[in-house]
């Protein structure tokens, strides 16, 4: 996507190969800021601190870790180090063992000599792979939208409700649940977004609503008790949202608060969609509620977020009464029940093993292939 | 209620009537400090701008207001501006009409010169009847919450999910969904409050943090968008919450996101109780989605937010994209379907026409009574 005329990505590996570049998100929407990452550490700590997130980011990024790491040590140790580091920095996103495994499979069958290289290449193919899912998905989604356009008076826009970031920050490029409304706009139908801010870390306020300003997507910012009002009163012809882990069966763990979006969807009619590449599936799990582990964060990030006073630096605020304590689940699971259709790389499923299934036949148990 | 110590009611008057002081709710947290009100014009502004907010107060603070008013000048065309410019103020909660029309029976027949005493001293019964009506609501309410508590483990607490401030802050003592909590903690009863933080203006966060710490009540802060995982996951044994008005049929008009914790109650079984004096009830209402009008408050007030850097002065800092365009509606309409119970001064009504009639029989239609 382009910033200022720019194209850019989340992250690029540095010529040579000694690091990896990605877009500081801890800083927007008030900075611009690259931040280079240049070990194992720094890319563990980048995913930990949010400074990289997003699930297919987080996937990419931790492929660039492990090449890092194999730079600096390409033995079994480090290797089998590398993996355990990246996979403890985040539980709920499933990209990132997906990702981990991917980098396993290919590097410890290799002579430690060949792992650099290997791992680079095969870090900078996750990328271009996720690229490729969400350009799909963008392409299955805008099909959706193009429907209900066909529905509305002309020129009337597509009302299209969001939570969180699932755009092109949280991927490599394009984006989940915006890649369909980036085609949507491309093609010259009418959208318009509703952005849920997304407490606790503004993650709609400050970058959906960043990378939808900066394509010139027109949109609206509203603050997450919002949504279910806007519904009631026929102001939101459809949900898009995406997804961190999505079980064989169709249920969704997401940003904490979808799981309330998607009760007033299906309390009003509205269509609720939630876009995902297909490694944010884990068709080991078939109860999202009871098997999907849900992350704990820190409290400070309920009682203090950043603000920008006037036009100066950003800095931390507290909005609690000091002294009250606070509690942080990152995410929560939305049953299939609630869920209208998946839309993946491959085309529009229902929220369903045989949904998921007839799309995915080579994940089908083996009875059923 | 007791701040550091000394007994607080949320508005009182100046000796000899001059004015009326209130604590200034727009500083907190951060800060406690009273304002003192010296005129019509000033009373307003504390409405509109929310120095005074909750449903309860917002009519005790226009009672006094149309009593500053009268004592500047008791004509009949003071008493008719009084009326119009208060009646202005705030437009979905109803004790501000209920509370001017009261004021209005009682001047409008008297000769000016006997104005000003009775406006003043009909200002200072509408302040104790407010805590007597809030007393009861906690009395009835204690109940609810003693029969959950003799269903748990011994000392296990009753999970308590409020949204918004409906606590004395709300009103002119005790609160309306807050009091039967207060009860329940002074009769030993072990609570936990999971506390909304109740974006955009935070007054869960602010207010109802602050006033049940100062409590000594335990309570933990959440974001808006946790209240269903919690539920979910059996954290939550019931929700009380307040109201700004409520329908003869029992649709309730409270803060914006209040509909969305009423679907997740639900979708869970978790009990869901709207606690209210019945000045809030607008008896001539049977559709709270199509009649209640809903204020569009200004979008700085998403864009923006007060918070405090370090220890310094709480400061407004912005937390959405730049150029971004935010909307905000302030309330949000729960329909009596998903409404367990509504806690009146009078005991506890099924949120449905028949209920509220049983309750307040003076209110039925005069066929039915």
């Amino acid at each position: 996507m382009r910033i200022a005329g720019r194209h850019y990505r989340t992250i690029w590996p540095e010529e040579g190969g000694a690091a990896v570049m990605v877009i500081d998100q801890t800083l927007l929407p008030f900075r611009f800021a690259t931040r280079r990452l240049a070990s194992l550490a720094e890319a563990a700590e980048a995913i930990s601190t949010m400074v990289v997130r997003g699930a297919p980011l987080i996937g990419a990024t931790a492929a660039h870790g492990v090449a890092l790491a194999m730079r600096a040590d390409p033995g079994d140790a480090a290797l089998a180090d590398a993996l355990s580091i990246l996979g403890a920095t985040r539980p709920t996103a499933v990209n990132l063992h997906w990702a981990l495994a991917r980098m396993r499979d290919v590097l410890a069958p290799l002579p430690p000599r060949e792992r650099p290289a290997a791992a680079a290449a095969e870090a900078a193919a996750n990328c271009d792979e996720d690229v490729a899912l969400c350009r799909a998905i963008g392409e299955h989604g805008l099909g959706l939208i193009a429907a209900v356009a066909a529905r509305k008076p002309p020129g009337a826009p597509v009302n299209i409700l969001t939570h969180c970031n699932a755009g092109w920050l949280a991927t490599v490029d394009w984006g989940t649940a915006l890649a369909p409304i980036y085609r949507a706009h491309d093609a010259g139908l009418s959208v318009h977004v509703w952005v849920d801010e997304t407490r606790p870390r503004n993650q709609g306020a400050a970058l959906t609503a960043y990378e939808l300003g900066a394509h010139g997507v027109p949109h609206t910012v509203i603050v997450d008790n919002a949504g279910g009002h806007l519904m009631q009163h026929g102001k939101v012809d459809m949900v898009i949202v995406g997804t961190d882990r999505t079980t064989a069966t169709g249920d969704v763990a997401n940003k904490i608060g979808t799981y309330l979006k998607a009760l007033a969807a299906q309390d009003n009619g509205v269509p609720f969609y939630v876009a995902l590449p297909s490694p944010t599936i884990d068709w080991r799990l078939s109860d999202g509620l009871a098997e999907i582990p849900i992350e704990e964060r820190s409290p400070q990030e309920v009682t203090h977020l950043l603000g920008q006073a006037g036009e100066g630096e950003p800095s931390l605020v507290r909005v609690v009464a000091p002294g009250s304590p606070a509690a942080n689940p990152a995410f929560d699971v939305t049953p299939a029940r609630l869920v209208t259709g998946l839309i993946t790389e491959r085309g529009i499923a229902p929220a369903s093993s045989d949904g998921l299934r007839r799309l995915f036949p080579e994940h089908a148990p083996r009875q059923d292939r």
